[in-house]
């Protein structure tokens, strides 16, 4: 973390605005960060205002530049993150932000891509730039977790959604789920996976619940949806694997090989074998296929395998007002072979909301913190 | 619910404080109600508040009266229940009202107990004072649910209270649940268990969990413990018998009757024998002994049963931020037979709290409302 010097903090509202405008490409930024930015002229009127849409469109900075023309000439740019250095599909920002004539650059994160990180910042510095850094770096972090995540560990970020009654149960004995949340908690559910990259689930969650794992067209394309199958037994009745919806994915451990390539009868999704059958193995994978974010709702023994190897970073529950009891099977997670409760698996920055008559319930957790799970 | 004139509403705040006054009660006023009361002199000055602390002591109309003295003269008394006309441990409160010349009386609810029930405010009247009734009724209703439940229905109030860990366990596979929740929260249940008069747990909790099942010091005498029994097989160790520490009963029905008296090592708890093994008929029992509400501390099996037999008017569940994995038999209810998700019993007047970093939820269930249960 960079200290703020008193003169810094003067940049913190252009840095939320910045934020604000960032967040704007949540939906297809991926796999690019999130990166808003905002140029102020040398008289210090806001002449400028952009965010990263999606990949292969300009980066926020040339989308505030544009906007300000002439106007950036002696000016400031208020930028997320470290602006690129690097011809990547488009060419890189510092010169872009040099041309203009920019004098001063504030800038929140350093971009943890190897290709950049502090490169820029020393870029524009030698072009006679001065450059500010740190301006709410704690809060563009966490904006752009999922990005830094699978940039340094090669894994995209993991979030677990489950729903489930007030007495902890995600289906009745007989496999009934539908529906134990509320239509609004549901849409919520669907705004999620809009922010998402990959949805995955097992395979028995597809016999089971036959799901369409969509965002129901809240963005396009949709996310994909990844079966991560031990057995791949499916038949064509499933609604899932009608990929004109959706990119889909079959992904399997070399076990299953030639059950999967037997599949002839699904011709929508993609084969995508693993090198094992591991969770972590099908998140290299996705990481490859340039996801930064994941959403596992799988059934009780696939979450509980993901939380063990580490795939999983937040977790979203939400809980309807209702009991249902039931048996072992239709609980949320499996047995992770605890014996004392000091075992237990810490949940950190909780946050609350209802949805309706629902409750929501987010936090995260790091199994690095746990003497029993790392 | 009696419908206020706009002349009534003028009379809100100060029955508002006569409530806050009768929640003193709390702790110790059972079997009797929560009363509050206010008594303003002729010229309208607060000259007087009472509240009814415990059985065999004054009313809250009397405490208020005493302290007003002869300020009660003309004056008005604000009363969150009908005032009794009867000889109970202590003489009728009409005619004290009576005598010390009030020549007004607004009352938030009528008193349910057949003994009053309306006849308080006959008799009022008939002495010539001004009688409003329904000021605030709703809210004084609440607050005395319990006991207008056990007044109408012969039962006390239930409560369930579970603490479970995220993923809905209370327990690990091998029986370990100390500690779920944090301190904070258990000293909340704590707390509650002094507002409460018994606290039930099944012999299988004693067993496994060797509970003490006090409010520590926080009422005295401390809340009845009930231990509930199919099978009456106990030993020394359990804590729960050193009875000293609060009045403690072992409630079974018919066909543990041999076996209950049998254990003569357990010198401390008194025996209470019903008519038949069900959490209804250890609730009359229970109700005839003076209690109006009663903390089900028991785990899946005795729970879902005073759930289905309508034994749990209210929920109290800790949710600790933790993740434990585990078993069928380690989640708070067990089955109820539900075959569709419609069947599934609503929890209504949801009220969230958190508790350092556990989740309190509260909510209200009636099996009545519900097809399945009813």
């Amino acid at each position: 973390m960079v200290e703020l010097t008193n003169n810094k903090t003067r940049w913190i509202p252009l840095m939320r605005r910045a934020l604000q405008l960032a967040a704007l490409g949540e939906v297809n930024a991926s796999p690019n960060p999130l990166v808003g930015a905002i140029v102020l002229s040398a008289e210090g009127t806001l002449v400028g205002e952009g965010f990263h849409f999606m990949p292969g469109q300009p980066h926020a900075e040339i989308n505030a530049l544009d906007q300000a023309g002439n106007e950036s000439k002696g000016g400031t740019l208020v930028v997320t993150l470290e602006p690129c250095c690097h011809y990547g599909r488009t060419p890189p920002c510092t010169e872009a932000i040099i041309s203009a004539g920019i004098s001063k650059v504030i800038v929140a994160l350093k971009d943890p891509d190897p290709r950049v990180s502090g490169q820029g910042i020393v870029r524009l510095k030698e072009a006679g730039i001065e450059v500010e850094l740190g301006v709410l770096e704690k809060e563009a972090a966490y904006q752009n977790r999922a990005f830094i995540f699978r940039i340094t560990t090669g894994r995209p970020w993991g979030i677990l959604k489950w729903a489930m009654s007030l007495d902890g149960r995600i289906c009745l004995p007989n496999g009934a789920s539908k529906w134990i949340s509320s239509p609004k908690a549901r849409e919520w559910v669907h705004c999620l996976r809009s922010k998402c990259d990959a949805i995955i689930v097992g395979g028995q969650t597809v016999r089971k619940d036959n799901p369409l794992l969509t965002s129901r067209g809240l963005c396009s394309p949709e996310p994909f949806r990844v079966v991560f199958s031990e057995k791949c037994e499916f038949s064509k009745k499933e609604i899932i694997w009608n990929t004109e919806v959706a990119k889909t994915f079959l992904a399997y451990g070399p076990s299953c090989k030639e059950r999967a390539e037997n599949l002839n009868f699904l011709i929508g999704p993609d084969l995508l074998p693993l090198p094992n059958s591991t969770p972590s193995s099908l998140l290299e994978a996705l990481a490859l296929k340039g996801c930064n974010k994941v959403l596992w709702e799988c059934g009780p023994s696939l979450s509980s395998i993901a939380i063990q190897e580490g795939c999983v970073q937040e977790l979203a529950v939400v809980i309807a007002p209702k009991l249902l009891g039931g048996l072992s099977a239709n609980t949320p997670l499996s047995n992770f072979g605890l014996t004392s409760i000091d075992q237990a698996l810490s949940i950190e920055n909780i946050g609350l909301d209802s949805i309706d008559k629902d409750l929501l319930i987010r936090g995260s957790l790091d199994i690095q913190k746990s003497d029993f799970f790392s």
